[in-house]
């Protein structure tokens, strides 16, 4: 497949955030891509255009049926002045992993990726340089048929917006008080858990208002069948490090396979230490902080790179993990992984892409 | 509460499909009733406007977290000119059970009631008069933060869309093949399958598509736990006469509790057929076909009122209901349901409001 990619520049640049208040998510470039998919057509015009409202008719089945994938990601300015992305093509291989899920046409991988580098080309005067920032891109597929039947659309649209943010962690890395969910669920296997689709995310809305109501930051998941196995923490995959072996719920259809996850297991194993993936049970991890083995616990995502873990709370039993401090582990995993994206590291597994 | 809905007639009215080829949710009137939600201010500008396309920023959050619900029902024109709607107040308060467990703030329930009367009175005339044909509306609400985060949004949009719809059975009702689902699973206690919101739409779509392909209309599904109870057929809820005896899946937090589902089981029990409402297995089903007890099944929903069940497929074993022909419970129940909605028959439940 080949495609030509139209850029239409913007006539009125919008004035550039303060780089050291950007927040996350709050600001967007002054440019978009988009690209169309038609049955019988397939997907077609792609361009660059300036930043704009969509325009939809309310019939528009997103709105109705969520039929809709996403993903992201970060473009980096490296201390050269490179404009660095990380993995990239992992992501646009899991637009078509969600897409195969929601019944959304596949899009080709190579020409996204492509066009992901055309944007963040276009919008480069965006990329904050403070530590710790980055441009976050957010590729996205809404199904747009004017109509209110329940089936799939037959029209889509994919698009790329860009985010200037801020450092997540503003005075440095701090490990976060997670709830234990008892209650609510988000998935369960059979559904759409391993997608990264909007439904997941409103599925998860109440459970984290109730968590920060009890003084919590996130959720840690339980599977939905026995309430037992370990799932997610928030929008984060979850590590534990237990008498020196590091565990993480291996991929079963539940969990979304993150690709920060995927990098800590390989930079981990390079590093030595040893990773298992399988399930692994609340009781496990209580059980093991008892003997005294829990070492840490962290989560990893896009946003936070490494979130770690100071406090569980199942049930109304509080454990504290490595004294609510970040461990060895975290840390090593974070600054490496921080460093490889921001160009300060050099990059042994091939994961950055300059554009 | 107390708010004044300010009406703006178009200028272009569009011209009216023709009413004996109308389809489902393909045409729409000529109005839309708005209502804004801002943080702080509370729902607010009620106003029925032209029919217009939403401008959205791309950051919107309904595209991305799916923080968003839906509702449906009907008008019909009486053969006497009234204007007639099914229950209103119960999709209103349904509403707000969605609202809830999607972190929407709540709607004022006699409010909506009054605003789906009055966009139904500016647009009267788009009510089509042939036997089985009626209004569809459409009321849904949608976050609209332009913002990145997964969290509830702090603004909302409350929309109504009217679409004149054709009658269900063009050629007289007749009973559909199902396929009993055994992969995929629409949702799990603890999740959000009891509220309309499009994720649990979206999540059915890849079932009801490989059932197509397998030549069936829809499918049923079946707990998310130990796939064993059934929960409802494609989008509506479903019902078992077994032995004399109405069976429908109990409420427990996975199924929608349909009107259709509540008017049927009290026309039912007003004509002294034993309803149940509990947990039923599909081996009870196929178990109860074997000893020929089995004697109708059929789905209740807004856009079929009764669609019966003529036939079952359970991991390749294959069932005829009724000798694949619509029963007498399913037909008597259609009858009087459709009879009631379009006035040719006596409401004596206090089921029918005139605009």
């Amino acid at each position: 497949m080949s495609y030509q990619i139209t850029i239409e520049k913007t006539k009125n640049p919008k004035q550039k955030p303060d780089e050291h208040n950007l927040g996350f998510g709050i600001h967007f470039t002054d440019h978009m891509f988009t690209m169309d998919y038609t049955e019988g057509k397939g997907w077609h015009d792609p361009k660059i255009i300036p930043y704009s409202p969509l325009s939809l008719d309310p019939s528009c089945m997103v709105f109705h049926y969520g039929q809709a994938i996403f993903e992201g990601l970060k473009a980096y300015k490296s201390v050269n002045g490179d404009i660095l992305l990380f993995r990239p093509r992992k992501n646009m291989e899991r637009v078509n992993i969600s897409n195969e899920r929601l019944c959304i046409p596949p899009i080709d991988v190579d020409f996204a990726v492509e066009a992901i580098k055309t944007i963040v080309r276009v919008d480069q005067d965006w990329i904050p340089k403070s530590e710790g920032t980055s441009l976050y891109i957010r590729p996205f597929i809404i199904s747009t048929d004017p109509y209110l039947g329940v089936r799939p659309s037959n029209t889509y649209k994919f698009l790329i917006i860009l985010s200037p943010v801020g450092a997540y962690y503003k005075e440095g890395i701090n490990p976060v008080k997670i709830y234990v969910e008892n209650k609510y669920v988000r998935t369960v296997k059979g559904g759409i858990g391993y997608a990264k689709t909007p439904g997941n995310y409103a599925a998860s809305l109440k459970a984290q208002m109730e968590a920060k109501e009890k003084g919590y930051t996130q959720v840690l998941w339980l599977d939905g069948i026995e309430r037992k196995y370990v799932e997610e923490v928030g929008t984060m995959n979850v590590f534990f490090k237990i008498n020196g072996e590091v565990i993480t719920p291996s991929l079963e259809g539940t969990i979304l396979a993150g690709i920060t996850r995927d990098s800590t297991i390989e930079l981990l194993k390079s590093m030595g230490v040893k990773v298992t993936e399988r399930r692994i049970s609340i009781e496990e991890i209580y059980e093991a902080h008892e003997k005294g083995t829990l070492e840490e616990a962290f989560g990893t995502g896009t946003a936070a790179v490494i979130s770690p873990i100071g406090e569980l709370n199942w049930n109304g039993k509080i454990i504290q993990i490595n004294d609510g401090k970040i461990g060895e582990i975290s840390s090593k995993v974070y600054d490496t992984i921080t460093g490889i994206q921001s160009g300060k590291i050099e990059d042994p597994f091939g994961w950055i892409v300059k554009v």
